[in-house]
């Protein structure tokens, strides 16, 4: 007699669970809170979910489909997939052995010094069918046909169904299919084919970086920079976006290059890679939000103006022929969300990679730009703000500013009793300028020199020759003309340092205003995260010493680079950490700084060295 | 003390439900089986479900929607939104009286000659929207803004996204919005907009027709035919499907010429109708399989090779810009369902229009062109199949054979004793060549005047000038060159004889083979449908003394008209009529007549006039 309760057991882990005859091993192990690799939902499909059945008894017999999809030696050790065993019944205990390559564990990708755990489970999968040919007994059409293997419940893109008819028949009717997001089929080829791959990119003001990720491992296999074409309309996104509204058409100009730049970075990777860009199936896209929207051509316009509102918040996929991006013509392209006008995908990115969203800890993350997003919060809550930190530190607005690129002068010590300079360049050569790391190690050594007061100002009775004033303005000698590969000194003036002040100010005003609204006290912050290129070459004592940032123990200090990027990286393979996106964009709460009742008085304060508020700062307080 | 039952009663029907509080009236309505329109899905938005509800008590309060909504006056008399109004608890009875406009009564639509039960429930509605303008204590994106007040689960196609912004502020937060099937923002306008048009397009071997519809009330206000462009490349699908095989361009070739006429006859209808082609928020297309193709850009290669199956069976959406369609870029193309390699959208159309499938009467419906499809069947089930009826009645292959246009004779009478003929031309012109109606005719009229036998062979003892035999072969003069705008006698020769009987017998043949497999009798046909433009110029009568059609008495013989391009109308303004157009193409049985046993034997008792088995044909009978 048949049994009407079947007990399963799950190897390794012990499980057990008891279910009704007619289920299925998978919907077995789902209620007994099993993971099991799946990628088709459980159709037969994905070959994803094999399991092993030590005894035949109380199982239905092994299936065509199962016989397809597993080797002769696997079916000898007991081998079935899981979604298409059922107990029949016959016996009541029923033991399934989970192998290593099936277990659903999550994986842990390592995103330059994080370790983060990120299910691999792209949107992307690919299945090798066999579909019955037509006879005039089985006139269903091509189509049909295909949708009835693999469940009628999909879409066919219709660059599919137009090379449909030609595939199947080509591939002797049997054909891989990609499938999106278990609802779109997006590509088919004649035979077997396995390759999947997908690109990451981060569309930053002045330069995009492109992930090359190989979707069936969720590896890295390339990366490509490039300058942000964009860069000789202005190069600053205000100048861009007025541009956009003096004139209507420069909006699709302005898109028109950001996407062949990108198309310039797809083909630079697939050269690289030798891979063919029709096997690209999706790409995830972060950014500030004006390049969001200037990447979709929305005009940017409103963010510029009061309120800042930007047009579109929540996650976007678009086809990729739609804008002209050269993957496969029905790849998809998956925009991620943003925060607000001036808190755009690349905070969610950052968000996502570092994980500070499923921290008990409460953590703060600088992402350091020409606008600088700061995002404080933990697994509760997060709260951001965004802050017109400006280009000091990019080099401009500063006599001898530059970028951080080969000669810049990236570190800076200064004797406190000589005033004597040792510095530092990018790959050792002659210094031609200063770039923003440096000039947060001068004020910081110039103030705890003595040589400027905490206002900024020069004291005028210093004495040495790299002291002066030229036209009653102060300055400070940092490289001696002879040391430089210039025709003259390089400097850092009263101007300059009161540059950076401004800039420091706004960052550390933006931390203290959403500290302040969230009643965070600087010990109970678990740990500042720096992104950003710029973050990497900071001081971080010199950055507590001018007030940059809020003065915890460096220890709790941590560099993280470009984890916008990995942000994007991270959604493109893995469908949880999309929804994760989603509920990072929607939960985390904007703080208009500037309309905040403390802003110009916490401002006022942040400019000076470190801060009108000493006590708060006890590695510069030590110095006075 | 509140009630927890409240009984409604609906007037003017009387009838009544029993529901709890909080309920709104137009839940109460659907749970009593009375229906209010409501294109919104009960959102607030159409103000299509107005009501009267004559007393205060025991409802909420008038919201700030419904003021916006309804006018003073209707306040003043009691009317409020059905989906608004929601019962409190307070009265035990409430008594709501729903108008005239608000019932959601079927429309009756005359169809030429039928009248066909279509409720106008369009895939578009637009809906007026006042949505709140941003602040810094409301910096929601303009997307999410606009969806907040339309409910959320709704996308925004990209071109709208792009115009959002500026739309918004263009319009001071005021809009129209044009939603399409109940899922996609397609269009956003400032202030106020109502005018929504949608265009059903029938794509013929040889004509397209467009049909211009207003979308507020479901009336075709203009329509307009051009030759298919695609003539050029081939008078038959055969030709046209050969070229795409041996050469590939080819078949973007003929796609892009069928846009191009497309977009002619859009330009022509919105010229004629003084109205902008952005209006236009849909289009519904029907025809034949391989122009289903052709105009997808899909190749009909295998439509052509055995076993001859489509690409793609089920309904497509496609948005217009992705074919180059010129309506709104956001608009959508609905391709209606194909039945079978030869059996088309056009049938589906037909089907659809006549209504044969929601009659407990078989009707045999016959749509005759180039390729003609016969379709039988009732409520229950139909069976299809196409048969090559091939271009004779078009005039091809026929000495002095010409189309139904101006010039054609198109009737024809001979006299049985006199053998004198006499004949009515199209627009009374003198004559040019003989119509395929006309031909009909002839067959009939030589074999009643004994002037030829039943296998459609001239006697050769007819004592009559008309009669001759030019270089041995045979022939008939139907007019003398006298009375031509000829210069030569126009005759039907043995070989027309031939060309026609092959046509009417494999008409015949696909009547009689669907009937056969049916086990349907003749007098079980509740009459004979026949469509397509050359239906309209037939003689019944003759058409049963030749044996085109199964000998039933002439009054259950109806001409049709185009009732495949009325399918695709009541489609774009029907929604329940898509999902019916879906069910008949799925429910409908095909049957390839080449493949079935009593093809041949058939076949070569219809070539007969009137067939082999007189007995079945005794209006012709009475003649022997």
């Amino acid at each position: 007699m048949k049994k009407k309760e079947i007990r399963i057991v799950f190897e390794p882990s012990g499980k057990q669970v008891v279910v009704g005859p007619e289920k299925s091993i998978l919907e077995a192990a789902s209620k007994a809170g099993v993971s099991i690799r799946s990628e088709c939902g459980g159709r037969g499909l994905c070959g994803k979910c094999k399991v092993i059945i030590p005894s035949k008894t109380g199982l239905n017999p092994l299936t065509k489909n199962e016989k397809s999809r597993l080797t002769a030696k696997e079916i000898e050790k007991g081998f079935r997939l899981a979604c298409l065993s059922l107990v029949t019944g016959e016996a009541e205990n029923v033991t399934v052995i989970i192998p290593e390559e099936s277990r659903l564990e999550k994986r842990r990708i390592l995103i330059e010094g994080f370790e983060r755990d990120v299910s691999l489970e792209p949107a992307i999968y690919k299945v090798f069918l066999e579909v019955p040919k037509p006879s005039l007994e089985d006139v269903r059409a091509d189509a049909e046909r295909l949708l009835n293997v693999l469940g009628e419940k999909m879409e066919i893109s219709l660059e599919v169904l137009r090379k449909l008819p030609t595939v199947l028949r080509d591939g002797n009717w049997r054909v891989s299919v990609t499938i999106w997001n278990n609802q779109r089929i997006i590509d088919i080829e004649a035979g077997r084919s396995d390759e999947s791959y997908g690109v990451a990119v981060d569309l930053g003001t002045s330069k995009i970086i492109g992930y090359l990720v190989d979707l069936s491992n969720g590896d890295i296999i390339r990366t490509a920079t490039i300058e942000n074409p964009q860069l000789v309309y202005g190069e600053d996104l205000v100048t861009r976006i007025s541009l956009t509204i003096e004139e209507k058409e420069k909006l699709q100009e302005l898109h028109n290059v950001l996407i062949e730049g990108i198309n310039t970075i797809i083909e630079e990777l697939c050269k690289k890679a030798s891979i063919n860009p029709n096997r690209i199936y999706e790409m995830t896209v972060v950014g500030n939000t004006a390049m969001h929207h200037f990447f979709m051509a929305i005009p940017p316009k409103n963010l510029a103006l009061y309120p800042y509102v930007p047009a579109v918040k929540y996650p976007i996929n678009i086809q990729a022929k739609k804008l002209n991006v050269k993957l496969n013509p029905s790849a998809n392209i998956h925009v991620l969300p943003v925060i607000a006008g001036f808190v755009g995908a690349d905070a969610v990115g950052d968000v996502l990679a570092t994980g500070i969203y499923e921290s008990e800890k409460t953590q703060l993350l600088i992402d350091i730009g020409t606008n600088t997003e700061i995002i404080l919060g933990n697994k509760k809550w997060l709260i951001a703000c965004s802050c017109a930190s400006g280009p000091a530190f990019e080099g401009m607005h500063i006599k001898h500013g530059m970028k951080a690129v080969s000669g810049a002068i990236e570190r800076v010590w200064i004797n406190p009793k000589t005033y004597e300079v040792k510095y530092k360049t990018i790959d050792n050569k002659k210094p031609i300028g200063i770039c923003g790391s440096a000039m947060i190690d001068i004020l910081a050594e110039l103030w705890k020199a003595k040589i400027i007061d905490f206002r900024g100002k020069f004291k005028n009775r210093i004495n040495t020759p790299r002291y002066r004033e030229i036209n009653n303005k102060p300055e400070f000698v940092i490289a001696w003309r002879h040391e430089t590969a210039l025709n003259e000194d390089i400097v850092v003036t009263q101007d300059d340092i009161h540059e950076i002040q401004l800039a420091k100010a706004a960052i550390h005003t933006g931390c203290a205003i959403l500290m302040k609204r969230k009643n965070i006290k600087k010990k109970q912050i678990d740990k500042i995260l720096i992104a950003g290129t710029f973050g990497n070459y900071l001081d971080p004592v010199n950055s507590k010493i001018v007030g940059l940032i809020p003065d915890i123990p460096t220890g709790k200090i941590k560099f993280v680079g470009n984890t916008a990027g990995l942000g994007a990286k991270v959604v493109l393979i893995s469908k949880e950490m999309r929804r994760k996106a989603e509920e990072i964009s929607k939960k985390t709460e904007y703080l208009e700084l500037a309309a905040d009742p403390d802003f110009k008085v916490e401002f006022a304060h942040s400019i000076y060295i470190p801060h009108k508020n000493i006590d708060n700062f006890p590695t510069a307080k030590k110095y006075v």
